[in-house]
């Protein structure tokens, strides 16, 4: 039986690319909202889901930081790199000297500023909500109106390519997250990601102790175990409070790893292991 | 003569409380970008501007922090603590059962939630680019509609006021830092912010080397200075590469952290300093 696969809605964006490179098999069901593709894997309605972590442009999706950091049940079972290629799309026999508006995602219209300005001066951007929906909406459009999206978006509704790899910058990439049920098996080249916070009356960070969070990154460091990531989010409880995600390299069932998890569980107050995962190089 | 405040439009916002709180008797200019709030302090047509840097809630304002790390010239001279109590505003007459419709930005939206759902079931969110500018839409609104701003707004922009602090966790505060083409001086409770980052072929994060990030928040443990921050942002290089932005107690001035900040450049490919400044306990 193919495997379910939850993600954010609508079909066509980035997103939905992400799936289809982790499982081309799969049957792909689309949630308004992140959260509620996390509430479709911990129910069984789908085997997995897949939401955006960070983009290499932007930073970390804050959404999915958020969740990870309240969820109790669910974990990491792979990570998936996706190049984002900016098209400008158009309704079939729009002209572009005619153009008048360009939707996307605000992130989209950004990562294409300067195309944008050289190549389309006169014409207002316009934000929507998904890059995918900017397709749909060139489509009603009162104006003669481009889309920044995807060449697969373009396909699904319709739309003509009028150019390709229109961002500004190279290397643009977008890193997801599958959340399952049970993280991954070693394979010998993994990722663990994980996040801890402390005991208030302790640090991190307002009248922070010094040495608190420096102590838990020496743990891995001198055990030599790399850091790939380390962000910081509010504990929502007082302004200055945070928790820390970490990215390691290495399994959580290697020895080295295990016990300096160990020992990280005994100064914090807090400590999760989202899983680990085989590890992607962008 | 009094000092010319830039701040990001339109007036009304809780940018524009964080200018008052700062500095009452100040000219306040408001502009259309971040940015443009930058590049007018640099050239000298405002005195200083201000930006919000991060809530409490929703974590970094990105775009300071990237425009932060871009700046070559300007520091931070203050960082102004303004806590965000939401009101539900009204058009004059309109009537609390026949709303349609809450207008806000979707952070204020999102930070209001469980009030909307339980208050204003069936009133449909909709999303502004600003809390003033959904108090602006509200009279113009076909259907009978709120909007969620600070009684400030609904002063500027005569709308009467429902509801006072509607947002669903107590403690909601956020931080803006003021630049300036000096920082302050000592004032003996002070903070330093910095940011960092390092060659490529040593680390950061992509195939890190163990303990080069640990060394650097090891200058500041091993002095006894505490970090009252640590954020990351992409190099928007590579996919994995960061930029790290710290909080330090302390004015750099001050002998042990001017000795850790020299041990710092050493390791670093830059080493930024942003400046120093008085300590605002939230």
């Amino acid at each position: 039986m193919p495997k379910r696969l939850g993600y954010l809605a609508p079909p066509g964006t980035y997103t939905e690319e992400a799936t289809e490179r982790y499982d081309s098999e799969a049957v792909r069901v689309p949630y308004p909202t992140f959260r509620a593709v996390i509430d479709a894997v911990r129910s069984g309605e789908v085997d997995e889901g897949v939401t955006a972590i960070e983009n290499s442009l932007e930073g970390a999706v804050v959404d999915t930081l958020d969740l990870l950091i309240q969820e109790a049940t669910l974990h990491i079972k792979q990570e998936i790199m996706v190049p984002i290629l900016h098209c400008l799309l158009i309704k079939p026999g729009t002209k572009s000297e005619d153009i008048k508006a360009v939707y996307s995602h605000p992130q989209a219209l950004g990562q294409c500023r300067r195309y944008l300005e050289n190549s389309y001066p006169n014409a207002q951007p316009i934000a929507s909500l998904s890059t995918a929906a900017a397709v749909e909406q060139i489509q009603k459009s009162d104006v003669p109106a481009a889309a920044i999206a995807s060449k697969r978006a373009g396909d699904l509704y319709g739309a003509v390519v009028l150019a390709t790899d229109i961002q500004d910058q190279p290397g643009n990439t977008t890193r997801f997250v599958v959340w399952a049920k049970e993280d991954h098996a070693p394979t010998g080249d993994d990722k663990t990601s994980i996040c801890f916070d402390f005991d208030e009356a302790k640090g991190p960070l307002v009248g922070d102790t010094p040495g608190l969070l420096y102590s838990v990154i020496g743990e891995f460091a001198q055990r030599g175990i790399s850091m790939a990531k380390i962000e910081s989010r509010p504990t929502k409880r007082e302004m200055g409070r945070y928790v820390f995600l970490v990215d390691l390299l290495g399994h959580r069932e290697d020895a080295a790893l295990a016990e300096a998890l160990e020992s990280v569980r005994k100064v914090t107050s807090t400590l999760k292991v989202f899983g680990s995962y085989p590890r992607i190089t962008p």
